[in-house]
């Protein structure tokens, strides 16, 4: 923040926005000493005159008068420049962006929301992660089916016409990869909280409740225990669903920030599964199978087991834990004056909401509860936010978490005391960033 | 929806995206005849031998057989194909639209929402409508400055970096142009939602309090009632804000979804007035003055007053009351068959939330409660549901709201008897959408 009456040479710097007859009434009005009320009407003057085309001095030559921009004295752009718009070509690097080497192709990959520069609850859908197992595909939504068959007593099939026309829902949920922050479980501190955090997305979802479609084929509620989500990509990802989770709040979702899906997230139809990790979020989904026990598909026993410290491991366990992060400061940014800071971060829970988030500065010795932005809802992301001030000593940034459950989000220590560290899937701890004396910030980990 | 045992010839007009060998067997698990088994059998013969480049028969060229869609059969697309992700090309004909004619210039102008192909409370921030009185500027942020001046201690100039270091809120609200459905005052009943209602949107918009950066500037409270907004492109838009809303819960927002504001809504810079008509959400802002009378200004003396029925005019009525209309089924649209239809539509109040959505299937006559999707927030759009069996006879679907305060959207005569034909703005009489024997919806104005 910028005080005019502290810093009286400022003006001559001034930024090139604020020449306006309104503007310069204003600063009189607001008690401008007279050399300064002088050197704006100089400027004022100058201005108009080159607005008017006369032989004045332009303000472009003059280094002592203030310019206008060139975006307040000419014709904007009309309307429909863009009629699916854009972000600012100043924002061009705010993309998802995949990590070098860390998966051998590009179809079996992973692309990372830039939480670092993202506000709110809501992720942008051109920034919504990606995670493929055979590549994206792009699918005529005219040729598409859902077929919900297994232990139901009439098979139905579904054109996206059919769905569409059904009784909808629509909820906002955050999306997590249950490989979300994997490389932390070793001593690999990645750079930045795109990498270490985000897998992770939230939209507004809508579609078809699953209990409904269900219900519509008669379902066998003594004898089913899980469902079989399947997609029609070419990998067939297929995974078993808790009937539970699917009764409760799962929606066949053909909607995401109210569009339709995005083509990398499942366009036309995917699996919605709230509080449960992303992989079980079938995407391009094209069939649901009621059962009566799990299927043990590859990617649910191969992949996305827990390894344990005692050799076993541990399977379907899908549900999200609760779940912090700081987003800003956060790590390779650098904070360039002392001063205030407003730490800003998302916190969420598989199992309900957010109850509270806590953050330290001093790497967990000292707790003070955070701001959070409303409105808090079940299994979505909540915004925190903290009042800090910098003095120019070294810190330790951290959040936590307290969901409706009463579970704490545990520090690094805690967690691998029981989990070990050979885990993949489901590291929920603690994320600590240090914030040195030249102000950068570093990823580190405690314990 | 499509019953499989209820058309047994169903499947060999069947999806092409259903073939799997774990479908197949989800399909015999599930009762299906022994004809149709060896149906499947074949085909799923026919793919496994065309997939393994065998000589036997191409689905493709076997009508007979159910094919294997492209997309389930190939290796898809990488991630990062987009860094910023895009819709379907699939949804490539649902975009903001200019209604021709409507406006002299393209940059005096307005493109409209696609109300009727959205979902859920939340605008993509691609389709929310534009309304621009000088084309849309590309501001550079790092060039970009907000003043505070007028009635104030210390007059203060903030750059980008200061504002977004700042304690920050995210809040979702609608906005909502003074003159949208304003051709519906006169006969003139245009066809579609998208340009009757379509200069609505909402988003998810973070910034700093309004109130917090009055309170650094030292807000002289004695004297100061209204806010001037100026905006930075050329049309120095110019508008007096109430000193109550600005203080109550006005932002200044540079995030919009969750990124920065899209240039043709105001980056980097938009200030944000909860439930007070769009023309006051000053785009590209670059200065806020206090002061102790309105402006007048150009565009709250010549525009956005309300022309009477008695002659005189309204000035400064700039709250959006409440309001709400049916996007689908909606003009333009057309219903191919009879049966259930989800009458779908967003419901809002400038002055509160909603309370109560009820909907009509026959002119008014009699009204039935719409489900509301939650969550439910002030100043918010609150999407709503309601079920439909259509039998195929004539109807008049209308919906209408109750806000938090009590008040009723009135119906177009009751509207018309307290305001007359001769306003442009602040219509928010009950819309009608007649659905013909023949299925088509139309635009009609009853009363």
């Amino acid at each position: 923040m910028t005080d005019l009456q502290a810093e009286p040479g400022h003006l001559r710097q001034a930024p090139e926005s604020f020449l306006s007859p309104a503007l310069v009434n204003g600063i009189q009005q607001s008690g401008v000493t007279p050399s300064r009320r002088k050197l704006l009407q100089g400027a004022l003057a100058t201005a108009t005159a080159a607005m008017l085309g006369s032989n004045g001095t332009k303000a472009a030559d003059d280094p002592d008068v203030v310019k206008v921009p060139e975006w307040s004295r000419s014709l904007g752009k009309p309307v429909l420049t863009h009629p699916y718009g854009q972000p600012s070509r100043y924002e061009s690097n705010i993309i998802r962006r995949q990590s070098p080497g860390l998966t051998q192709t590009d179809q079996a990959s992973v692309s990372f929301t830039p939480l670092q520069n993202l506000f709110g609850m809501i992720t942008p859908s051109g920034l919504h992660f990606e995670r493929h197992h055979q590549g994206w595909v792009d699918i005529d939504p005219r040729r598409h089916r859902l077929m919900i068959n297994g232990l139901v007593e009439k098979p139905l099939i579904f054109t996206m016409e059919d769905l569409m026309r059904m009784p909808s829902v629509s909820r906002i949920h955050f999306l997590e990869c249950g490989a979300n922050t994997a490389l932390e479980w070793g001593n690999v501190a990645v750079p930045t909280v795109q990498y270490t955090h985000g897998m992770l997305s939230a939209s507004e979802f809508t579609g078809v409740p699953v209990s409904l479609l269900l219900e519509r084929a008669g379902i066998d509620l003594k004898r089913a225990k899980f469902l079989l989500a399947e997609g029609a990509d070419g990998s067939s990802m297929t995974r078993t669903i808790n009937l539970e989770n699917a009764l409760d709040d799962a929606i066949v979702a053909y909607g995401q920030n109210g569009e339709m899906l995005r083509p990398e997230n499942g366009y036309p139809l995917r699996l919605v599964v709230p509080g449960v990790q992303g992989v079980s979020w079938v995407k391009w989904l094209r069939r649901l199978e009621v059962g009566d026990q799990p299927w043990a598909t590859k990617d649910e026993a191969s992949h996305y087991v827990d390894l344990m410290p005692d050799g076993s491991h541990r399977q379907y366990s899908s549900i999200q834990e609760a779940k912090s992060v700081i987003t800003s400061p956060s790590g390779g940014q650098k904070l360039l004056k002392q001063g205030y800071y407003c730490i800003s971060g998302l916190a969420w829970s598989g199992r309900g909401s957010v109850s509270r988030v806590e953050v330290s500065v001093d790497g967990g010795r000292n707790w003070r509860p955070a701001r959070l932005e409303g409105p808090v809802l079940p299994k979505a992301l909540t915004r925190f936010n903290f009042d800090w001030n910098w003095q120019g000593d070294n810190a330790l940034l951290q959040s936590r978490v307290t969901d409706s459950t009463g579970y704490l989000q545990p520090s690094r220590t805690a967690l691998i005391a029981v989990r070990g560290t050979r885990s993949i899937y489901h590291n929920n701890a603690i994320q600590t960033w240090r914030v040195g004396q030249d102000g950068e910030v570093h990823n580190v980990q405690l314990g």
